[in-house]
């Protein structure tokens, strides 16, 4: 069973909070018409944010936490502590962001947040077994 | 915490255990060189198989648990009620392949198979929260 | 520009047609509500279908060419000659498919099917220069 | 047959085959160890940039391609006037990176670029005939 963590939450929390707001607003979302923002903050307490990008061809679309992700990975950046996700209702990230979420990081803290409030878990709360080319049980 | 999940392993598992593991012969894996199958029992009692098929542009790859659902849907079948993956080490689905599994499943067993054994976990403790259109905390 | 190619439609075509625009009946397409078929011929004179399998996730979503691709390699094949898309008005492969179908054939017909007849092409038409991983201009 | 477009470089391709170049460097590819660059000029003449950043779930890799586009709409671009590859040997873009492409753009200008020098093609030249909703031959 899965239970919300609690935790701290950093000073930063609300700038990365608001700032996945910001980005739900540059979605480019005409299939779904559902626009997505989120957030992340690497381990240097640098912010980068990304939006949902849809395709005519569904497969092709990407999601707004992994744009986050790709962005701060291009600057450069390799290990995410914070992915907060903005959505009007409260959204779980799907199966492939948290997957790509886990190859940079080791237990981010995920931040849901919606209009009325935020929801915290750990990675391991949503995908505690990942992928990896030589994972044991 | 993940547990693994103990239960009574359906008459089935064996048939579906060895389909997985005939299964991952047929992967078409010149980039990896990492060979995987993947079988499922729909509600039904049917069986479908599936391996990776790996493209050139990484991105285009398909793992093996998805091909054995996608086989699954193509012939009318809806839900899932078993998935087995098999690979010489075990390997754990990828986030992409569980959320998959979400669409057409509740709460699945999901058999991870090697040379030396197997494993057995329910869909919820590898993906306790798929993305939903709807969903809610 | 691209010129329609005129060719002599194999024995096996009309059949293949059929196949195509039954497999639309499979299509499982809660969110585009876009039912989608195809087919494939192997060099073998063997036939598989497949349909598009949305995913709420919409980045998760494989098209009908793409599983109709993969059901011929899960069988083994390597090589396909034809490829059929059926929809109810005219569509073009995606360029995912197109990049798929380029790791499995030559330079393959490709037959546009939808209700009021078909249209043909070669893959090269449609993607003339797929990616690979040692490709030189 | 596909011909290299001969076309007036516009004054700032220098600047964006630079761009990409350095955008190579930040690509995340551990696992095909070829790092790849990409920019894209906008209509407002705005440059971003792009690398490959790969998964271990092949399928959830991204190509410098798309990550380049992508940041361009995530500042709320949505026409793309050129697109810069970098690597060091020639490659084409994938069918994916060509159909995400032709959503945000017209006819741009592709530009494949490596150590030795520069090709020109048009998006109409590599994948002629994108995937729309409502497309007719």
């Amino acid at each position: 069973m899965v239970k919300t963590v609690r935790v701290q939450v950093p000073p930063s929390a609300s700038n990365l909070i608001e700032a996945a707001k910001e980005a739900s607003k540059k979605a480019y979302a005409p299939y779904s018409n559902n626009k997505v923002g989120a957030s992340v903050l690497t381990e240097n307490n640098k912010i980068y944010t990304g939006s949902n990008i849809e395709n005519a061809s569904y497969s092709l679309t990407i999601c707004a936490e992994r744009t986050a992700i790709f962005n701060a990975v291009l600057d450069g950046q390799r290990k995410i502590d914070i992915l907060v996700v903005y959505d009007e209702k409260t959204i779980y990230p799907c199966g492939a962001c948290l997957q790509v979420l886990s190859e940079f990081s080791d237990n981010p803290l995920i931040i849901l947040a919606d209009k009325k409030g935020v929801v915290f878990y750990r990675l391991k709360d949503l995908l505690p077994k990942p992928f990896t080319h030589f994972s044991k049980t």
